[in-house]
């Protein structure tokens, strides 16, 4: 039996806050430095490792958090999560993506369904639909095979997608797994549909929708921006276009759609990708081969999250250090710099993932927390960062935790030769420069170009980007974000703060305004 | 005669913190809200405004800005940079991008040149070059046409070009504009380079290579990476190939290039989109004409940056509200948020420039400040941001202050009504709904649903973008930038921390690494 109970009542907390720092230009300098990378590192799934060297951390802090972790019984939690307990309190509801892509522990039944069966039955329906578009069973109105395929969905069913699309993208297209070029259309912003429908060959494109509600404002809008175009373009929208919704919504049984994939009520949007919601638009364009190694990456990785031990737990170890920097240190923000353009888009996904998750000021109970939850994450791919936002990172007056992720091969494998070296080996060589400049600093006489280091950063390595290990990262940091909402105490899996906007976008446009709000309203002429 | 002080040396500070606050969740509400949301705007160059009436401000602590304004002489440093004065202490460097666009002052000669007459002769000369370009006097070996553009170039000739690209090819595209589609190679990341080659035309295209100093590792290694695949296709590079860079690089004087365009010291790369780093790729996109346009509304917005009343100075209003927010208020960072699909990568652009111009812990003379400089800068386009991080921007614990932008027309034109109301509508309702929602909150007797308001935002309005009106947005926020720094006291135009990283990188290529370094680079195989 797990208690839930606030951060700040529990006493392995508080012997955290009062453990000795560690000085880590000191600790990372000479062979001591040499010593903790080699150690400080825990294995991850498919051959990746998450390297900790560089944070401010040792053996001792360590054990503080293992103690912490089991005080908050964290990993008990995860069982209860896995095994169908209702985490989501707030919504009342079942928390199931782990079981998108494997079953850690009890058959799970919700509304008379096998939950495991559902999810590979949906799986699967997609896969044979997949084929069919691949083999040219599935065709446009004048018969042709299609070539494009475009999500529409915003929030959780554009970002993740999205970001997973395009780190697999030059993957799939290197080693002949490349089956159609895939677009997203997200805003509201007529420009955006505009844009992505001016840049394609409508005729030959296929259009998922994707909303679990069936009633996104955004969605539902570009789904009837698409319809028009097609219908200018005399084509049948119906011949287009396949849904991605739950069973019980209005899009489910419409003959408005090709075909319909199912998700439900206990995936929330942001860790969604590994449902229909990813499934379709990543078959499609890779093949649901790919799509399924995919899975297998991720579910690697959930075992490891499984274990009670934190220093073979990366995503618990992870979790910790994590809340360490931000309720002890008092770290306001997380950067997360993957050395590798594929990941490009993979930092705002995961921006979603935890702030969406854990931006909350009430614990599960709602009562309010007298402590920070989740930080603000930002990033950009590596080595881009360093020509831009670095400098405040190295010589700012505020101090931001960094997490690395960095492969050991590119994914296309061109390269060139300059000076000595590829250019994979110059981006790999960039990343380990940096961390140990962030770590240790550097003391010089003139004070601008001096470096305090002491800034702190984590490294999760692996041989390559593939759909095995993007699967495991996806994991990792979905995993992450949960035992780090365990800690604080909160609901990672509702989202009330989005509503309050909502409510009033309706009034605006309802003419239904006074005050500022009719001002702005004005101001735009609505 | 101007003078150079630390913000809490200044009596005017001092009386900022003692200021009373504002309750902004009162303060916007009923009728009183209605007046601040008409009366609390500034008009900006091109129809713009500047509305600061969900910031946490009254008209006393307006008055209280203005006395710090007056008491750094932040206007008079702004003249004493345009009229020529070494700003940029610590590099002893003139700070000249304002005179791209326009001269704001007196002529100002270095190197023996007349720097105004230097920059618009080399604008003058990539008109010329890219009207040949267009009308196919200049063309490929074999006498066609070029059709697309590739900009190489990473950070400052990166961001800002792409960004602004990406905000005017709509428009272009609408407006008959457009002329070649342009592509950005910046990573080091050889799937990088071999992606966007993978992806075009490459004996139509035409490369522009941008390096000040002619020496950053990333763009010389993605150089060499296009021209093996320019001589693998059978072509002559030097008959694909521009290059923007100083007159005393070693590629100004190259025969590896059709033709070279300068730019000089005096720029910084944040600050040079503008200058020919900017201007060679817009006017090869969209014409010579369209990146004039693009000038005339930075100029035109630089104009107001020279006015000393702090209620008709946009810039420094915005400048001093966001030190308000960040020395006194305490808040970590600023979230931009531009309801413009156009503009998805203006906020990394802003990220380079702000947070590398004022991530600094020492002033202008070398001596810590005791206090908080740049802000973390992020953000992603609206509504887009709604379904992600804005949960942890309405309920989270940290409080980020939030830029919006919004603009009453889109670009395309093409729109859809649902519902009673076009998609432009919609979006705009849910940027006014954002601000509202953000600054009032909203009480429940579920502590869940409840919104706690005091959220302060700014929201830039324009009635479309255009070149002219993305001129003078990134004119506002690079004289916002700078009239921080001043303020701040540092240094806003050099970017010391950036070179440890460099160093060692070059360390670890040359395999002379010891102690962590030498792990980390055998994790790698280095």
């Amino acid at each position: 039996m797990v208690s839930w109970n606030n951060l700040d009542t529990l006493g392995s907390f508080k012997a955290l806050e009062d453990a000795k720092k560690v000085n880590l230009a000191e600790a990372m300098s000479g062979a001591c430095g040499a010593d903790r990378v080699k150690n400080y590192t825990v294995p991850m799934a498919e051959g990746m490792a998450y390297n900790y060297a560089a944070k401010a951390v040792d053996d001792a802090l360590i054990d503080k958090l293992a103690a912490l972790a089991d005080e908050a019984n964290l990993v008990d939690k995860f069982e209860a999560l896995y095994n169908g307990e209702v985490v989501n309190t707030g919504e009342k509801r079942l928390v199931m993506h782990h079981m998108t892509r494997g079953q850690l522990g009890s058959v799970v039944t919700a509304d008379g369904v096998n939950k495991r069966e559902f999810y590979t039955g949906e799986q699967e329906k997609i896969a044979q639909f997949a084929k069919k578009v691949h083999n040219g069973e599935i065709v446009n109105g004048a018969g042709e095979k299609f070539t494009t395929v475009v999500q529409i969905g915003i929030g959780g069913s554009d970002l993740g997608p999205r970001a997973i699309y395009i780190a697999l993208e030059n993957w799939a297209r290197a080693t002949g797994n490349f089956k159609m070029e895939a677009k997203f259309i997200s805003n509201v912003d007529p420009d955006d549909a505009s844009a992505v429908l001016g840049s394609i060959d409508v005729a030959h494109s296929l259009f998922v929708l994707v909303s679990k509600s069936g009633t996104t404002l955004e969605t539902l809008t570009n789904e009837s921006f698409v319809k028009d175009a097609l219908k200018k373009a005399g084509l049948d929208a119906s011949k287009h276009m396949v849904a991605v919704t739950s069973q019980t919504s209005p899009l489910a049984q419409s003959s408005d759609y090709l075909a319909a994939f199912f998700m439900d009520d206990y995936i929330g949007g942001r860790f969604s990708s590994c449902s229909a919601v990813g499934g379709a638009v990543l078959s499609l364009a890779f093949g649901p081969e790919v799509f399924a190694d995919f899975l297998d990456g991720a579910a690697a990785e959930d075992k490891l999250a499984t274990n009670k031990d934190i220093r073979k737990n990366p995503a618990l170890l992870d979790a910790l250090i994590g809340v360490y920097e931000r309720n002890v240190l008092g770290y306001p923000c997380t950067a997360v710099l993957p050395y590798s353009q594929a990941l490009s888009r993979f930092p705002a996904h995961l921006q979603q993932l935890d702030m969406e998750s854990n931006g909350k000021s009430v614990n599960r109970f709602g009562e309010p927390v007298n402590y920070v939850t989740g930080p603000v994450i930002y990033g950009e791919p590596g080595t881009n960062g360093q020509h831009s936002f670095y400098q405040l990172l190295h010589q700012g007056t505020d101090i931001i935790p960094l997490q690395f992720i960095g492969f050991k091969n590119s994914q296309i494998g061109n390269d060139v030769d300059i000076q000595g070296s590829t250019s994979q080996k110059k981006l790999c060589a960039n990343v380990v420069a940096q961390i140990v400049a962030f770590a240790c600093g550097k003391d010089d006489d003139n004070s601008n170009k001096r470096f305090a280091g002491n800034r702190p950063s984590s490294i999760i390595t692996g041989d390559k980007l593939t759909p095995k290990t993007m699967g495991a990262l996806l994991s990792h940091f979905e995993n992450k974000v949960m035992f780090q909402g365990f800690t604080w105490n909160i609901n990672s899996f509702d989202q009330e703060g989005v509503q309050l906007g909502k409510v009033l976008a309706k009034k605006v446009l309802a003419h239904k305004t006074e005050g500022a709000l009719k001002v702005y309203s004005d101001m735009f002429g609505i």
